[in-house]
């Protein structure tokens, strides 16, 4: 038994149960060995697990595009845990740091990696991504780099949280929101609320977004949005805002919003919608638009730790249901409430 | 009468020749007064005028989107000639100067202009734009800037397709061309192969174009092309370039075009098309890569002389006619012409 | 008359006071003429004038460098009003206005304005700088464009104020700093103190300044600050901090300022001091720091009025004493009040 | 033993001769075991090694600012040869590449690293620096992404040489040369004729070099140079270049060089010299330069190659000897024979 400042840490058992997908609309809880630790890696016990519409995605269709789940596979990519085992080339004296995990394990080897571009890594190993397992379970491992300390301050679930707010800052950075900025977010689901956030974090002077749903309007003006809109009577057309993020992966918002954008303004989608969207792109041209996606992040975990420690981006009250690993399922379903805007899977 | 290093520069007349644009399909020569010099312009005697697709568009459809053409204008804004006047607020050794003009009147007063984005300008007036005229005629003003002085070994033509060029430049630019670049050009048109020239200038070490035309291919071989294909028969969608630039306007191509780019490089539209087309967005957001158009230009003179005065560029090759004031509407129909590239009119 | 949103507007008179320098250390109160409005300017009664420490400097050495007052000069350039006449080209409408006036006069025509660095115009007729006048007088003229609305809630104090707050914005741009950004500012003046308000707005997690001062150490905690030094008693230059901007003009708190920054940051000198300063070239390589100073600002008072209207930055507090046009000179040596940090100019 | 397109691979022996530097001055062929191939490393057989000032600077003084030779060290790390085995982790198809070696080991972990600056590692082990080994020897190790291959069209002295052609294609970069530029470099030694190169490759317009040695103005006129200039005659202050590239170490060439560059300009420093110089602040300030160093580079061997096999960048010419493992000394004293340019040590 090590022990470290938040008390002694026991030594990891053999075996941990993980709530399993083994097809499309089945999850079931197995006994699972506890994965190995290589010498560049922790072994983390998690704590929270925050559901993401990519697991509901995953776990209803069982593909998302090209990736397929043709095997058994542990969802869960929004992680915090605690460090209860390092690899050889580890300080050990991590052993019961409460961290974050980027959910990454990048080549570090090819262009794109050396570039400071990983998360294009074409061989990128990224948690809950078939084949690679997830962290609905009790242990996971992690390159010790991508496991980041979480102040005391921040919740499990906050902590959890650090992985879509990343997507909301990494979604601010490419909108090159800055102070003043004036910002249209379609959508006001998890990440548009967070995204909202994130760009008032960044500056931004104007954040409007749309939802047709009044309730998500309500929520997001408490949590960034200066106005809302509801896309089925407003027209977002004559904003001339700088930037617009799409959140909500709806073809008619992505289209009015970048007709929205000022002259050399920037659009970036976010929301996973369909495979093709006819684009005006006489607007692109004569407004030389630059419009890009956001997949994942590269270096926001410490961002969005002071973001959260420092009270400026609010990651608890986003949480609207706690689910056990035997509960997994409901949590995967729990977009079904109304209401409901993030589940957290508690393995502990 | 003034004097100048290449001779006496003889005083503007009050009236000049015009070809005008008298409706969707009709041109005709009329008089014209010889416009006013404003204090910070100078008047220029037409050498050589290039014929654009957009002049040609204008001449066979009244309009192109929503810049359409309700009262006699003047077509032509690819343009080179001599200072033969000046402004009060001008240098008056100037007179006798060979110039390119940049056919651009950007207000330099909204945050576009003050930006440095002065294309962007939405009070910008442009030579043969509705309702402004522009250069098939003897005779026409431009603010002191914007007419660029060029070397003696540049001649009439390629001083006038300075204007060309300068939309290649800006697209590698926007591309962010830079030596070692691999990239995709679709489309082996006056654009095309004037872009692969500014390509290669740029630094590119592949340089893959794609036109259904065989003598097109051909051509642009001999200007800076590396590779050519046939889009009808090659697949482009693994060359993994570092951008892709589309002066084709066609939709298929554009479409290839984006599928041909690796992780986070660039998409630039050049070409005119459809005004919509179906992108494929997973692929825009799982490579993050980075779409936009282009929409004039800003400061590409001075570079555009530079490569065309050290030999780099070659556009004098491109010219594949030449016609009289008189015969503008034979120049506007050149493109009729098989192997026909560039006309040129010729006012004086 | 004409009238207003906000009260009748008084024609404005044909002459008025100014408080003009008239050699180093000689101030007087003379009549002036009203300066004539031309057609693309803005005429503005002045409410607030701020003293900066280079009319201060003027004042005392009659110079700044190469900047030699030769004349009569009136100083002052921090200035807030509110419009009373417009030019011929100018909105009528926008009589009445209350404005900050950003006081650079660009040519708009060379190739720095044209690529948006308008600050770098060398024929700028930029306040109080000889020859131009400044604004230590009841009516001063600017180009329509940099008078700057500002909301009522902003007073006229703060209103002049957006100039040295826009050469905080500035330099926290040219510092790169973005949410989560580790910044040590020296000098904890004025400038260091709107300095710091600017980098916590632009996001700064860390913001650490250091004064030999501790009344002014005590101050900038308040402002922004989240840790202060004494630079005589603490070592910086183990910080590696991503940038480091100098708001001292102390050539030892600039030598060990280049020593406190992480590889591939910046550092930005803002303070005058030292026409030389014996620069650590080696750490400049083996880092690839980038060093780089401010003159100016360009594209700030939008960005200014938004972070005091929203108060993420106040003004007001910094304001430590208010003197009528007559009293101009005890203003300018207000600095030799233990405490004063900021002497406004009021001429109404 | 292997076989290969360019013929059979023999096994690498057991031992090899190594030229060791035992202490200032003092250098001696011992016999060393061949390195141990590390998994993700090649095994080279070291076929050419161009001889570096900071190699001379190593043998003579024995320290280069804190990096000091307190054990045997063998130098060199301007190197090509040919894979002979590789790690457990790489393709053995390898076996017989000729290959450039770029002699970086960064740890690919910290945050440097993963932001794309790799060159800034602060756990990076390069060649020939102190504790480091480099390649004045039979057979190298290096990471198998850093054994970059190059055509057979590529001479082995050309290969080895794209070490320090990466330092001008690094230098051309940070100094944002593009197409059209003007670029003043000050000093035509190896470093700055192939800056000069590098600056060609990359568009400039106009190359301006200043060397107070006559030859070495003439040999740089063949090698890049549009100008040049004797610094001692000839005065660059008034040039308003859009940058200045250091590669001599000479304060007043540094300082002159700060005042040609134009507002906005950058000022690149590669050449080492003094450790303090005293940097005219107020031209920094008012004209907002950039000034920065470069250290090492990252990805820059393709593009090098690119250059080179293109025809673009001619190293060839640069090679003024060719000396044996044995003759090592000679050729770190071969900058004492008037005309040399670069040596190299052939240790095959």
């Amino acid at each position: 038994m090590s022990t470290s400042a938040t008390g002694p840490v026991p030594e990891p058992p053999a075996t941990m149960r993980a709530s399993v997908l083994t097809g499309a609309g089945a999850i079931s809880v197995q006994e699972r060995p506890v994965p190995q630790v290589r010498p560049d890696e922790v072994l983390v016990q998690v704590a929270a697990v925050g559901v993401c519409g990519s697991d509901v995605h995953y776990y209803r269709e069982g593909r998302i595009g090209d990736f397929v789940v043709d095997g058994p596979l542990i969802l869960g990519h929004e992680v915090s845990g605690r460090i209860v085992a390092v690899g050889a080339d580890v300080d050990a004296a991590r052993i019961g740091e409460r961290v974050a995990i980027e959910p990454q394990r990048p080549c570090r080897v090819c262009s794109q990696c050396k570039a400071g571009r990983y998360n294009l890594c074409p061989h990128m190993e990224f948690y809950a991504t078939p084949p690679v397992d997830g962290a609905f379970c009790e242990y996971v491992t992690i390159q010790a780099d991508f496991a980041h300390p979480v102040p005391d301050t921040v919740s499990d679930e906050a902590a959890a949280l650090l992985e879509p707010l990343s997507v909301g800052i990494w979604a601010s950075r490419k909108a090159r929101i800055v102070p003043g900025s004036r910002v249209l977010i379609a959508g006001a689901g998890p990440i548009g609320v967070i995204t909202a956030q994130a760009a008032k974090a960044f500056g931004a002077a104007e954040i409007i977004v749309t939802d047709p749903v009044a309730e998500r309007r309500r929520l997001v003006e408490r949590f960034g949005a200066t106005h809302t809109l509801d896309p089925r009577e407003d027209d977002v057309r004559d904003l001339a805002v700088d930037a617009f993020i799409d959140a909500s992966g709806a073809t008619p918002a992505v289209i009015s919003g970048i007709e929205s954008v000022r002259g050399g303004g920037v659009v970036v989608l976010v929301g996973m919608g369909a495979d093709e969207i006819a684009v005006p792109i006489p607007i692109i041209q004569n407004r030389e638009l630059s419009l890009t996606g956001v997949f994942r992040y590269t270096d926001t975990w410490p961002t969005a730790a002071h973001l959260v420690a420092s009270g400026q981006v609010d990651l608890d009250s986003l949480v609207t249901g706690r689910f056990s690993l035997e509960e997994a399922e409901d949590a995967l379903n729990a977009d079904r409430t109304p209401g409901s805007l993030k589940a957290m899977v508690m393995p502990a």
